[in-house]
């Protein structure tokens, strides 16, 4: 593998942004959208950062992806709301759902906001993380099921039927940081399976099955028509399957008749509502603290809690730049160039 | 295996709630119990079910239970609350939180309440049903942690710090069953250990560790000082952090100094508040029925919705009787005798 090309956040984020106001988006949204990504590849999750802008060009192009969409509320009771993203950009959709679920928690004391006609609404985490740095508590879940449709079957299913379907949660803390949980709701990503796939390599028992259903661990049987499986069996098609169900069914303007769904449901809980907030996050501190004084197990140097490796990621992607390979630093600076966006200097 | 004996549902549940007033309950708590524990024996979760009486009466009698505790709402906004279950039965704390919560929903859309001083609050699924039947999706969930606390270690850690922190989701439908998932965090229940330790069968690997943290599959190890592994690594261990963050933090007077914490929250939304009741209800038909109809996997019969196993273990209960091992029928009939309560008739 060549040597990573390494980028400062703040120039990466502006050339970003650029790229986006250039390709038709508002100032404003488009800032929301460079925030976004370039926070991903800070807090390590690349596959969610600028090697996308390439993809969402694409969409624009081809007239899937509306980048001047700006999200309206459509519906809204004291504390919850429907949000049209007008088919714009996903992480402006959600980043604004989020703010009307933070405005209804602060008023009634909790939030639940769905989303109709939204793109790619990116890392769920970042959300999260968003909601905590305001103090409130969330829960954002994005769900797609119906025949063919993503990579993973149903418990005990032989077909494709749902997409990853992940769930991600934020807890506000005081001194400690905040918990963010962000998985996916299937056994290993797909980006896994290519890997070992490039490799050659044997996948864990227990992650895919061939597409008839049996089990395998060759990764190729995932490209010749296999699956991927549920995280924990019944447990994660249970988390799957709900979330795919309130998506759809929290955002349906006419009822499906082929079994397709899909939508995003953000939720903000205000700890306020429930006493003194320094009580609560004192709470989750203390609580927190308990946690990672665990004794770890062999092979484990502590015990993390969840964020607490995005956070690490973060301080040392801010301060040594964000690494990028280089084909998908030519792709990005190459599109850039064409809409005559400045390129952001390589620190290395 | 001694033959189990049969005893219909309904004289089961008289005789449950006969047994709770003699011990001091009012009707209409004991009345609420009794149809929570029958409940759970008519879904198939014996474990949760009648089972559980000699302990709750030990419990009254040690003063650890207030039989006569009655639930009541300590402070609320215009879409959560708090209700301080005063110590009773926690299948009365959890049944009148969900009440307030639907009551919440009913009016600003969704409700979150949190519940301190409760006790074992039975299977969550239970609430999950009788949301759905009143037309609610709903969220349950219950967490605890603290050193040595439960049988579960943290992912990558090496003692015991957290329970087996359920979560359980409902989603009502309109002509499909509705959806109820529930599930512990823990790869498996400790029941099933204990049941291959009297087999003296050994284990799945990845299920538990020693008290060292090393894997084992020797269910003797798990009561050594060992572990159970949360499902799906750090999948169920930020699900269950979660659990007992918000459990704790959302019912905390005083913050704790000692990592301990636990607690309950139940959440309803109304699907009237984002469209018409018929659009939501015949989007979850179709998106079931589509789930349903996907081909089985070798070694199944067919898919499942969440909530479907119970649902057929009602029919069948509900036509042919409970089944009750005789030692546990034994102590159940024994104390019914001494309170003087007549014991239910067997069916065989």
């Amino acid at each position: 593998m060549a040597a990573m090309h390494l980028v400062a956040s703040d120039p990466l984020e502006a050339m970003t942004a650029g790229i986006f106001e250039a390709a038709g988006t508002p100032a404003d949204l488009a800032a929301e959208v460079a925030r976004h990504l370039v926070s991903a590849n800070l807090a390590g999750h690349d596959s969610h950062g600028v090697i996308r802008i390439p993809a969402y060009l694409q969409q624009i192009e081809s007239g899937r992806l509306a980048a001047d969409g700006r999200p309206v509320v459509v519906h809204e009771t004291a504390a919850t709301a429907i949000v049209d993203a007008n088919r714009g950009f996903g992480q402006v959709g959600a980043a604004h759902a989020l703010q009307v679920a933070i405005g209804k928690a602060s008023s009634a004391g909790a939030g639940v906001v769905s989303i109709r006609r939204c793109g790619h609404i990116g890392r769920l985490g970042h959300y999260a993380e968003t909601a905590a740095a305001q103090g409130f508590i969330s829960m954002i879940v994005y769900g797609n099921m119906g025949p063919g449709t993503g990579l993973t079957a149903p418990f005990g299913g032989a077909r494709r039927h749902l997409g990853t379907n992940p769930w991600s949660f934020g807890v506000p803390s005081g001194e400690t940081q905040p918990v963010v949980v962000d998985f996916a709701t299937t056994v290993v990503a797909e980006g896994k399976v290519q890997v070992a796939r490039a490799k050659h390599a044997e996948l864990q028992p227990g992650q895919i099955v061939d597409k008839d259903g049996h089990p395998s661990t060759n990764p190729e049987d995932l490209y010749a028509g296999g699956m991927l499986l549920p995280a924990a069996g019944h447990k994660g098609y249970g988390l799957s399957l709900v979330a795919s169900l309130l998506g759809a069914g929290l955002t349906a303007e006419e009822v499906p008749d082929n079994g397709v769904g899909a939508g995003v449901v953000v939720m903000a809980i205000d700890p306020r509502a429930f006493g003194a907030l320094e009580t609560f996050t004192a709470t989750i501190d203390n609580l927190s603290a308990g946690v990672e004084a665990v004794a770890p197990a062999p092979g484990f140097e502590k015990v993390l809690l969840p964020g607490g490796p995005e956070a690490a990621s973060r301080a040392s992607r801010r301060a040594n730049g964000v690494p990028i390979a280089p084909d998908t630093w030519d792709v990005i600076s190459g599109a850039a160039a064409k809409l005559g966006v400045a390129v952001a200097p390589l620190l290395a």
